[in-house]
């Protein structure tokens, strides 16, 4: 399996505090994460949005079986060619893991149709992620319920299509509420949505975060080939007879 | 419309603080405010568990639209061929909408497949009402959050089937969430479960948690007859061409 | 209610056998079924891709509680600026009506998120269509199976997201089947496809075919205002409590 | 993975020409395909109606990860409590794979919760299994379509929930369509119906329609351990601060 981690890379360039508390950047983080957790049959690259054409170069997306997101102040900057590009390869069959804030990202709001607007709340609010699809892949080993010390409040309304199943819901401080592990599958390719995690906050160092994401990558990963499975095409009458 | 409200009316009846809390019972308070907001054009009838056949005879139920039902200690009373009856005609298209506790009733759960087990806590946690479907009609006029001041805790794990479309999800005080508001389709039948209510509290006279059954009842209600939409027969070639 | 019903209308004004087929262009002929149908409570204008600013301006759009919706060859000569307000304006909750080659539109697609490609066969396949769920307000006094006689063939996959509910299903004289009926919400918008019809055959001039458009229609209406459901704004802690 | 082959055994053991058509049972017949297929990591046990207990005791399917179920004529024979038993280890997240007229079983239905009702014929359509959801585990390898040359015929409507995920949709000779390719999870557990086969024709003995079951019962398999995912418990607050 070949995963490439993306991160917009923004706050850790611009702000010493988001360094510090992410010194390999959130797409290192998580990259070591996942390394650790698949071993060496895992084939694991980064890519972040300062490098030539992000880093999502042809080269790079062709070789991922599944990506994993993270963006957030940047999206408008990505220009519409490599977002078709990326959706292409999804709907291909490349799975696809977004992560909180990733979530107004042009490459997930065109697979989804909608804005994917939410209210949220910048602060320490404690977060309860409870799984509600118990035994399900993605939820393996994840303690009912996960526990993050602090993190951003993402909240209902959250403006999603129903997804095909819901995993996690969420819980804060505040009590709101937000469906925080999402599936869904857009043409071949299979997505989630992850909603823990900011910048602000060491969510991604959490051992049982990781977890999560990595129990999504291996859920995501396509079991066939990426492409050819959808057609534009006259069919003649008995074209299917062999 | 013809609305029948079912309540198993057993707390009612055995405890003076429960009767004085609803007077009328739970299914008197529910089929007031139903008459209130559906006005004449809804014929509506009460049943209650202790009536002879439950208060749901052939006739009675056969006369029904949208059955709405409250039960919670008695479930394992009612027998099986009752229950089979009812089964069958939400399946023919009868509406069907299910507060709180009737969760556990023999008719939701053979309906749903599941156990509906799920978390509980006796106690006044406040209760936010939270509307992830903004648009669907049973949301309309809802206030977002609805506030219900003092509730019985029911969390997740929930065991239910994917809802069909997810409208509310709940909060507590304890951080516990609940998925308060699924819509199902079973058959030709619609069926809304409503998580909000117990006996404990006053619930059911709260005005926008009677908006809320209200606007289930009419998104319940069947568009056509009742009954012919499936067959088990042997269709001959040609059979359909008229 | 305010239906709008747009028409690419080009075979209509460069085929002399398509105009002699639909002298009232697609259009009109689904806005008098319409009108016949749904009576004076109901407000039908219509648009077409050669009208200045293809007849979908702001004023014509936002006066729009429904759109129902036909393209085929100028998908895209359409501007994305456009398809951006109609899209937010079934986001903000306007229904939506997209009938057979419409599929490729950059309005469906980008709400879908997929490619919407799907197998295809110009001639005069048999065309039937199952009701799969019975029940439904879509279907509601459509015959089971309605039998189109002669029919463009569209095929799967079809690369549609999952339906929130499947309605119809088609099968064609080549073996071939299609999810013809599919509702969607989107945002707070209800969207159904609807796969039957050509500019080859006479499709829209079938009454149970037009029976469907205006079932789907009053099913896609919104029962609340347009616009407002969704917000993307910073929530301090407390600000539902009032 | 232990996967327990449940058979009803009724037309091998009462007509000679299916003994003849299936020497080793169907039972027998699908356990040697999954052996093959799956290797020797998978044990596989068969169980059949005529057995005491059916051959379902609780130690048999107690052992089961998965089971592959088949039966027609005998649903009734089977006692309630046996039934009850299998449904709670399914809801615990035993897999369960349901072959074509086990719809009617027990079992399925009370886990659909719907009558699982249909249209039918003897016969010998050809039958054509398409593919609707490219990229699904159960579809890898999956011609498109499968052609079955002859078949009984199962047609729509066909009273199921509507599936969390749909996978196959097929056509007959007499232009008939089926869901004949569900997903579904209840609990914990994962479930997949496929409508291919009959005992009147020697459709198990194909070999694309073995490769369904053997990817059906991988996709089935639970990723941990089952039973303990659901609890009816009260809750003290702060119950999950550990």
């Amino acid at each position: 399996m070949r995963i490439l981690v993306f991160n917009e890379n923004h706050h850790e360039l611009t702000r010493p505090e988001i360094a510090e508390r992410y010194p390999l950047g959130i797409h290192g983080t998580v990259a070591a994460a996942l390394a650790e957790r698949l071993g060496p049959a895992a084939e694991i690259a980064t890519a972040t949005q300062d490098q030539p054409g992000y880093g999502l170069t042809p080269e790079a997306v062709d070789a991922a079986d599944v990506l994993v997101w993270w963006s957030h102040l940047l999206h408008a900057d990505m220009d519409d060619a490599t977002v078709a590009r990326l959706r292409r390869r999804v709907l291909d069959g490349m799975g696809l893991v977004v992560l909180h804030s990733g979530a107004g990202s042009k490459l997930f709001t065109s697979l989804m149709g909608t804005s994917c607007d939410r209210r949220w709340r910048h602060g320490e609010d404690r977060h309860l992620v409870w799984t509600v699809k118990p035994g399900h892949p993605i939820a393996a080993g994840i303690p009912q319920p996960l526990v993050i010390p602090h993190d951003e409040m993402y909240g209902e309304p959250f403006d999603i299509p129903e997804p095909d199943e819901l995993v996690f819901i969420s819980s804060f401080t505040g009590g709101e509420v937000f469906r925080s592990g999402a599936c869904y599958t857009r043409g071949a390719g299979r997505i989630f949505y992850f909603g823990a995690g900011d910048q602000e906050c060491p969510v991604y160092h959490q051992a049982e975060v990781q977890d999560v994401i990595a129990n999504a990558v291996r859920w995501a990963a396509p079991t066939g080939p990426v492409g050819g499975h959808f057609v534009d095409a006259p069919s003649p009458v008995g074209w299917w007879e062999r």
